[in-house]
């Protein structure tokens, strides 16, 4: 069983949208962020915890697992889902950008990839199939089409070729795939910095018919404002009712902006990794618990979140386990951020439920910007 | 409203005994595990995962706490109970221990100890007027008389010399002390691993007539057996009335031992300690995580044991996370590591209470080094 989208609602003054999603891991409704779980695992917290902040789907990273432990072993142990206890929807990424920006020395061919290991310096090779033989020993419920992941800047005929070859590959992942099986795989969409390419891009992969469409090779160095209007002019060229991925974005305003311009799904390592590094969302704006301001604070985060840790610990505890470096500050600072996120996406879905989504955003900012944190 | 202790039950084979102790922040049976925590923290766990594992205690390092964040912050924070999210008794040691081994160029004189932090250099001065002052702004139900904890090994002079102040300290702690006030205060025998030393250093606490006894000293490096002797001959001279405390032990068959010369509380960092280093406890022996024959054994730490990580994981998993550092497996090897301890705790109690202590140690011993894991 693939995946099934809905559109529940669309925002009436913005292109936001409201969806579901079924996947044999349980439904899920949209716009969503997903907490990423490079080894099997969110930094730093449990499936317990993630299921307290009402996370619904994790991604986790192919190129490492394939890596350490190994895809064979964990489909010997069951598939991901079993191998790290976390039994709802899980999304995998192609492996495509880690190999362009984590591996060592290298050599894109029309192939695949030859690169060295991170780790250790070891060689392998990984393609459109490899990559598809991968994320199906993982056993997520959405897996990624391998594409090429274009550095930035990066001229007009290297991203024409990259954008060329990513379509190339795309094909050969559909190829490969069982599309009656319980795997979706989404396509993605690259293009750098440049319209028509990522129109290209777009349509070639729509031509395919992918589960979804996510959007690629973004956040890697461009403007912030280049890398929106690439985003809201490339919505328009995938098709309606399939759900839009925006891959590796970002900041919760990157998250607002993304949904105005009418994106469903959402990953970024920065709730975890801020929270392993003491900066912690809040509505009024960031938190940086080491500051000697918190030293006798004894509010929590944030006033009115639920989260186990604000519920539990004050500002001034977390500074101290900050600073001497306590291993339980790492969890409940990525706590309260995953909550955080959640609980943005869930304050997003209500205001394109009520078409209200427009004055969310004003809100957003206003409060944002008044920062009385 | 100082600690209440009353002895249940007494094994009629061994000199085990069951016993119950009232604090203010609750009631506890004996034999009892006090995890250790720290810097206000059992390090890797939260407050709700001591609940989980049944943890009725902790113990607190008044020295580290003093130094991080400072005992007058806790103070006007509200205390340490409410400073570290943790509404059952707590017990905090004197600070004596760690100054002896921790601290730098330490000067001992009869009013007390000049040293350095271990962690700017910084000057300080503890005595025992200090030491109860600062355990005062900690607010532990249990607090310790501030003792000298001699090195082993030490010359018989300066063992006699170091029970001599130690009893002098303990004088001058009790005078400090508001004993109608919520907290009850223990003394600790010194006398390295010379008997008539620990009989002296008993008789004159005792006489002092503090609320407690604690055999301070020990696991410094003398042999298990000596230490096994010097714990079940002193014990005899300590009052029946009061619960007896062995500091800073230790491994499961250590408690099981000081439990049969009729030992009550005891604290050890070595659960928590272990657990982050990949050493987990089982009825059957140690497991070493990261050992290659776990890589694909889908199997719990400890088959039958109730606990979040056995219950939820498999030592694959774990095995993976600990390989690649990830923060979870810290935590989950914790949470075992406490629920064991506990349940040896829990399973101790029913044996004393059933006059089956002498079994226990045996059927203890057969299984462990049965070692099947």
């Amino acid at each position: 069983m693939a995946i099934e989208f809905q559109v529940l609602h669309k925002d009436k003054h913005t292109n936001a949208r409201l969806g579901v999603i079924k996947t044999p891991h349980g439904i899920f409704e949209t716009p969503v962020f997903m907490p990423v779980g490079t080894y099997g695992c969110v930094k730093g917290v449990s499936p317990d915890d993630l299921k307290e902040a009402e996370v619904s789907i994790i991604l986790s990273n192919t190129y490492h697992l394939y890596l350490r432990p190994g895809h064979e072993l964990i489909k010997e142990l069951g598939g991901l889902h079993n191998f790290m206890g976390w039994d709802r929807p899980i999304l995998t990424d192609s492996g495509g950008f880690q190999v362009f920006s984590l591996a060592k020395l290298r050599k894109i061919t029309d192939d695949g990839v030859i690169f060295q290991s991170h780790l250790d310096g070891s060689r392998h090779f990984i393609g459109p199939e490899e990559a598809i033989s991968i994320q199906k020993s993982l056993g997520a419920d959405i897996i990624m089409a391998f594409d090429e992941c274009a550095p930035y800047p990066a001229e007009r005929e290297y991203i024409e070729r990259s954008v060329q070859r990513t379509s190339i590959w795309a094909k050969r992942c559909l190829d490969v795939m069982e599309r009656d099986g319980r795997q979706s795989i989404f396509g993605i969409i690259q293009g750098g910095v440049y319209m028509e390419f990522r129109e290209k891009s777009a349509k070639e992969l729509v031509e395919m018919d992918f589960d979804g469409y996510a959007i690629g090779g973004l956040s890697v160095g461009e403007e912030r404002e280049i890398r929106n209007e690439i985003i809201k002019n490339t919505v328009p060229f995938l098709p309606e009712k399939k759900p839009i991925y925006l891959m590796g974005i970002g900041l919760p305003e990157d998250i607002v902006e993304g949904v105005v311009s009418g994106v469903d799904m959402f990953d970024c390592v920065i709730p975890t990794r801020n929270g392993r590094n003491g900066t912690l969302f809040t509505k009024r704006g960031k938190i940086v618990i080491k500051n000697a301001r918190y030293i006798n604070d004894i509010r929590p985060i944030e006033e009115d979140c639920n989260c186990y840790t604000c519920q539990n610990f004050s500002r001034a505890y977390l500074r101290h386990l900050f600073m001497t470096r306590e291993l339980l500050v790492y969890r409940l600072n990525t706590i309260h951020n995953l909550y955080y996120y959640c609980r943005l996406m869930k304050e997003i879905r209500d205001a394109i439920r009520h078409d209200r989504m427009k004055e969310f955003v004003k809100k957003f900012y206003r409060i944002k910007e008044g920062n009385l944190c």
